[in-house]
């Protein structure tokens, strides 16, 4: 049994809808389907969950919303008529915005919540109905009758437990389910929207909950490259990722996928795949706990732009015990989170992400904060600085790995201002000039990935 | 002017203290002269220290020092008769050895660092009285008479600054001057002794004092090696090393000179230069502030045993802000100095000097602890680990070092557990497994020196 979520671009209008119906009816495994809020038709497009929020800030200012309200409503109802869907669905989404609308909530967060779902629950009620128009039975199922209880706490939405008992019930559904995305319901029996990744964390929960054998992720990029094909042109395609190079790969950059948001499929040990709806033809791409080695040694080449470096120069500040705690104690106390410590003879480094300040006053007076609290000898600071990361689980079998890296920056006349490998081989971590960043990638690239064809 | 210094295998006996005179005598800048205390004359024989404090031991206990006083006394005697010194200096030592032991003290701490002192106090009168008796016009100064003033803090001995300024007196002194190392004396009268580097020290204090051109360090090495000659046969002399080079290569294994004792003369900018006391002709190895390149891209190798590592896992670490700065405060909790963290993206390492865990089960504990109170996913520990470093001046501006290195190190099949280099980029460090040390030093060595020849 698969699970097979789609995204808000394959299911921004009839024709993406048509193609999402096709694949579905395929495969007789695809039996829960979880679906997006139809997203942009082209570029300059607005999201349906963007009208939603601004919709939600006009009922809390008491605005008027009449003319958003049809702009959401017509939205839906274009597509309803493209399809030439019959009128009880369309009365259906006309009175579930109508009495969204009117209801009276507890809280603005609680309004904003329920008007950000509903993006997504009309769009299932809207896929069911097309779905049972054409021959295919099937059923919408609510996370309130699904059971898909969660708690939102400091921002953060954590799935309860009791959800995926509740979940596992739905392998006795018959018909195919279409499942809305992006939210659950708290124990209050108020709709709740996930932190981030969208649908992508429902398709997760319910590819647990119901132990699926696929979690099917439908978008519309053929598979996850080796390296941004906004740097490099026509990269490789990766055929097989396991979980852990995912997991590293999202951190510097890779944006296909929030890694975080698959977390309870790769907590069962559900396998992923990666799909183009409109290529569904293409393997896309799979991450699982283990693959095969293949013969690239890497899998993936990430970066990321908007880091710095603090530096705190202090001789023999290897004999001071606690050294490097109480300076980042410091950062801590600011709030800063440090990502990487490098650390020389009598220097430290810490790498953060340069947005965390404010302003230049603020990072000015952290300097001299730093330099008078650990009576350093010297504290700079260095901005611009892009990571760079290789990532693959062939690097700790193969020797010559970072050689090769090595070799390839060199050959392309990069600085590197950190490097760091830590225990965990198979990333590996360099700091380097932000403006080297493409010339870097394009030079691992060729190294890597061309070399072997 | 410049300042000598004697370590003690060049004081041990009459053969060795002839080699001193006729060096200090071929240079008449060679004003100030600063001895050890008579070192080992074979490997197998006692330093006159050890001797020393084994029989402060003795006047602690109350047991019976006759024995031990007479083969200290007879290390002085033996030199006195093979030189063919005069009564005056043999009667003179014996009566402040006699006088040492015939003292009270106001504690047994005062009592060993006067005893410990007597070796070097001692010797310096002998040998300004072989130095007068040959023609050299030579003057013993004791620190009490200069003004070395010192204070000892938590174990460590401080110069304190008006030292400096009394020092600056001995200019005016025109005979030679014979100086004892390794103690200076609290503003009590009290003899104190320097916690390291033994008379190293000294003669870097009387270099900033003196404003000497030059700190000349006699020992019994040719030169400083860029790499263990026990590791690789013959390895390269280095000519001129930096400060920084120096304090890098300290740091991993170089046991030559003691960085720190060398701090006073570096922080006046007076250059060291490295000499064997048994082949003056040599050159030797000149530490100074800044250098002209060389051939080699990088000046040393060095590495260091005994090192291992806790590694910390946890999902998402680099989002929860202050993550490193908790498992750092944890380990100085327990006194514990972390020296290097790399990190990967949800795992940190700590890699710490093992001898500072008294036992297996501190370790395990220490683990228990980090895994309870940090929460994390997986904790575990990697032992024998040793820390390789390349250091050079030249490495920034050589973009290929890294690379050469990490080739180097694939090609002799070494497997990196850890690569950090930090913001100082003079010094690069690998983790290596300690049984791949040889292998990893030699290939090193074969790649930066033998072939550049």
């Amino acid at each position: 049994m698969k699970i097979t979520k789609f995204g808000g671009s394959s299911l921004a209008n009839a024709k993406q809808i048509k193609k999402v119906f096709a694949i579905v009816k395929a495969d007789p495994d695809r039996k829960v389907v979880v679906v997006s809020a139809p997203g942009k038709r082209f570029s300059a497009d607005t999201k349906i969950t963007d009208n939603l929020i601004k919709l939600a800030e006009q009922v809390r200012d008491g605005q008027d919303t009449d003319h958003l309200l049809a702009a959401i409503e017509e939205r839906y109802m274009d597509i309803i008529a493209e399809l030439g869907l019959d009128q009880t669905i369309k009365v259906q989404i006309e009175e579930n915005l109508k009495k969204m609308v009117a209801s009276s909530y507890s809280s603005y967060d609680q309004l904003l919540n329920t008007f950000k779902a509903s993006g997504e629950d009309n769009n299932a009620q809207l896929v069911a109905a097309y779905f049972n128009q054409n021959g295919l039975p099937s059923k919408y199922i609510s996370p309130e009758k699904a059971g898909l209880y969660v708690s939102a706490q400091n921002g953060h939405t954590h799935v309860l437990p009791e959800a995926y008992t509740n979940l596992e019930k739905l392998c006795h559904v018959q018909e195919r389910i279409i499942f809305p995305g992006f939210f659950g319901i708290s124990k209050e029996k108020h709709r709740v929207t996930f932190s981030r990744g969208g649908s992508d964390i429902t398709g997760a929960i319910l590819a647990k909950g119901l132990k699926a054998d696929l979690y099917e992720n439908f978008t519309d990029v053929d598979a996850i490259f080796a390296a941004n094909p906004q740097i490099v042109a026509q990269p490789q395609k990766i055929n097989h990722l396991t979980y852990q190079e995912m997991r590293e790969l999202s951190y510097a950059g890779f944006s296909v996928l929030h890694h975080e948001a698959l977390r309870p499929a790769i907590m069962a040990n559900v396998p992923i795949r990666v799909k183009n709806t409109n290529k569904p033809e293409l393997s896309g791409t799979l991450i699982s706990k283990t693959r095969a080695t293949n013969d690239y040694h890497i899998t993936g080449i990430a970066s990321s732009r908007g880091f710095m470096s603090i530096s705190i120069a202090k001789y023999l500040m290897n004999e001071e015990i606690g050294f490097v705690a109480k300076a980042l104690k410091i950062m801590s106390e600011h709030g800063l989170s440090v990502e990487h410590v490098p650390t020389g003879i009598d220097e430290i480094s810490l790498i953060l992400r340069a947005d965390q300040f404010k302003s230049a006053a603020d990072e000015e007076s952290l300097l001299q904060e730093l330099q008078q609290r650990l009576q350093a000898d010297k504290v700079y600071h260095e901005k611009e600085l892009a990571l760079l990361m290789i990532v693959g689980e062939g690097m700790v079998s193969t020797v010559g790995t970072a050689a090769k890296a090595m070799t390839a920056l060199a050959a392309a006349g990069i600085n590197l201002k950190m490097i760091d490998q830590g225990s965990s081989e198979i990333s590996m971590l360099f700091g380097i000039d932000a403006a080297d960043e493409k010339r870097a990638i394009t030079s691992l690239y060729e190294t890597f990935f061309k070399a072997n064809k």
